[in-house]
């Protein structure tokens, strides 16, 4: 894409009105633009990098068998209080509206009722489990405070996995698989190595421990409790002698780490299912209920932790697998030289953002950091004698010449 | 996808709390869930329908230069003040809830009043001009009746684009380039041939006319008045002597038409640029204002409309650019060879859903044609005795004998 045609352009100065690091780098980048606390609009730029990881959890749930579908906004009242979650004062960050008529609708802050009630329709038999299904969509939550950027959102773009099985048995296969596609997803975000399955209370409706993946850094809102031998940690509600030797796991190993939550998993029991009538018949014949599970990773903010935690003093730092594009290409009073190089990216199928505007080299320069992009070209007057162009990765202090037609293939091979 | 691993399944029966033929059919071929009158859920064969009619959109709409963002749903009270549109009395369908705090917020009607707002943030010189940027997203609205299913929903998916302009000829030029795209959209969904420009009243802020896009269906809410010669009509509202001069359209030659309304596409002069105080400087300096347009396109209405427009007696037909799968392929106690053929479908990027359930041949022709799927492939005994698949297009009556290693070729081909 030409930056000259893009209607974003980098601000010099930090928003007054923002006080997390992650939206404060985003919104001068252009990438977001803040409509309320916890409530943000996703720029070209930033909508760039939500697709990506909208995509990669997308492959990752398809490979373990979610089936994709897309629940509603607005919510029923009567599914809810046969889960008794209706209420205020049973759940309190719910969003209320009401129809015309009077009634009362919810605005989604999660769904096992609706999507409990949906499956209803269609299962019936023991032949018909396990299965999974998935969504990727906004969810709504009431919060007091919001002061924490993409990683505390009122609105914010979740994927949210529900398992059903017919036996505990079954449930536990599923819940194992879905936790191994969480690391997959976490590994190709550039998470991989920091990211740690932490055990957390399960709830009031089982006796199993819930799973937390916790991703280490400074700026993390949770304390872990980590084993770094064995790469477990536990949280600290859970921090008990008797939870400890329930998961094999030895105190003094233990090392408390900043952390941020991206992502849990639940252990659900038939506490949805049979609350909402929903069960099935064994080979028997008879009526047995069904063992649910719930998977969640916030996809907003996943892009706040990962551009809170990779950014530098220059700006946004994207790993390759989330970047807008993969190349920033500057051309410093070369135009024609750049415009070539900027097609035959384009025909390499390598995706470029192409600066063509009439800017000053520091301006650029300085836009070009911010805005993280992995690979930046130089194409100047320089270029055009030596016929080699000046090639930086964002992580590093130095640039390489690269021959001008060895640009495609040495880009695309790049990891 | 093999349909053993599918969570829905076809119903008998019509669904008794549902009165548009549209969503009666869907419903009954799995394809979208009921969660209120208005409000539906898209499971996974509904949902990638939806996603290939976005798809299509998202090409037309990149193709004439817009950029793609994603506005917010919650909605804060003051920029719609400014606007005056957001006193009940002023626009009575709003979806209005609360913060924890106490203060108003709207949920997403239109967001006319949010882009200005941001791209107030960016814009300031006249080189900045011209540019579009659009969403596609969920609306809310408070409807008071809502009995036509996905043709007016509470909740629904749109594609909204907003031009802005320097001048009234730059805006004319984006508006011209933008009405041309919603008409490849249409081609490409099938509707091409019974889709027509509509002019309809501007509002009250322009003198010009807004334009409506109406495709020919017994089954529409709306009438036109249609020049068949030259391919234009107006609807009722503007159906003056006054107006027909305007236009240059002769009374005599209209003929009235029944028809639903696919897209509209609205000039909106500066009204809402001016009112939240978003402008750029000319050439000279001074201060002008910025010409503004916007384009709907109701994409989970697409899909009602196209639903119940192709629709038989037997249930969906769906054209192959929107289609869930291309080949329906149904394995009639051959499950090794169907197997086999499954897989080499796969291999040739053939979108298939694979019916290797142990059904009655009876139930499995009627779900087919049921779903719609644009081709259905039956591999029973014959085709292991004789070596030839029967392939029947969903819209003929009669199916054709295809050599089995012929059949990936030979559905590839197919338009």
């Amino acid at each position: 894409m030409r930056q000259s045609q893009l209607f974003t352009k980098a601000r010099r100065e930090t928003p007054k009105d923002e006080e997390s690091r992650n939206a404060q780098l985003l919104i001068r980048a252009g990438f977001i633009h803040k409509e309320m606390a916890g409530v943000y609009a996703y720029l070209p730029l930033g909508l760039r990098v939500l697709e990506k990881i909208k995509a990669i959890v997308r492959e990752e749930m398809n490979a373990v068998g979610g089936q994709e579908l897309m629940m509603t906004t607005l919510q029923p009242k009567d599914i809810w209080e046969k889960t008794d979650r209706w209420d205020d004062s049973k759940v309190d960050n719910w969003f209320k509206t009401r129809l015309v008529s009077g009634a009362e609708l919810g605005v989604g802050l999660t769904h096992e009722e609706p999507i409990v009630d949906a499956i209803g329709e269609y299962v019936s038999s023991y032949r018909d489990f396990p299965f999974s299904v998935y969504q990727i969509q906004n969810k709504f939550r009431n919060e007091l405070r919001a002061k924490s950027g993409l990683l505390r959102g009122r609105e914010f773009l979740m994927k949210d996995m529900y398992s059903f099985s017919r036996d505990q048995e079954q449930h536990e296969r599923e819940y194992e698989r879905i936790v191994e596609a969480y690391f997959r997803v976490y590994g190709r975000l550039g998470l991989g190595d920091i990211t740690y399955r932490t055990h957390a209370d399960g709830g009031i409706f089982t006796s199993r421990f819930s799973d937390e993946f916790q991703t280490l850094t400074e700026v993390g809102e949770d304390v872990i409790y980590l084993d770094e031998s064995k790469g477990i940690a536990v949280n600290e509600e859970i921090l008990t002698d008797e939870n400890l030797e329930k998961l094999g796991l030895d105190r003094s190993a233990l090392v408390p780490k900043k952390a941020v939550e991206v992502g849990n998993t639940f252990h659900l029991e038939s506490k949805y299912t049979d609350a909402l009538g929903v069960s099935f018949n064994d080979e028997k014949g008879e009526n047995q209920s069904i063992v649910m599970g719930c998977y969640g990773i916030g996809i907003s903010r996943l892009m706040g932790v990962i551009a809170e935690l990779f950014a530098d003093e220059k700006g946004l730092v994207w790993p390759g697998s989330v970047a807008p594009f993969r190349v920033h290409l500057l051309s410093l009073g070369a135009d024609d030289l750049a415009d070539e190089t900027y097609r035959a990216f384009s025909e390499a199928g390598i995706e470029v953002l192409y600066d063509d505007r009439d800017l000053r080299a520091g301006e650029k320069f300085a836009e070009s950091d911010l805005l993280g992009i992995p690979y930046r070209v130089v194409i100047g007057k320089r270029a055009a004698e030596s016929g080699t162009a000046e090639v930086k990765r964002r992580t590093e202090d130095s640039a390489v010449d690269v021959p001008l037609s060895d640009l495609p293939s040495y880009l695309a091979q790049k990891a």
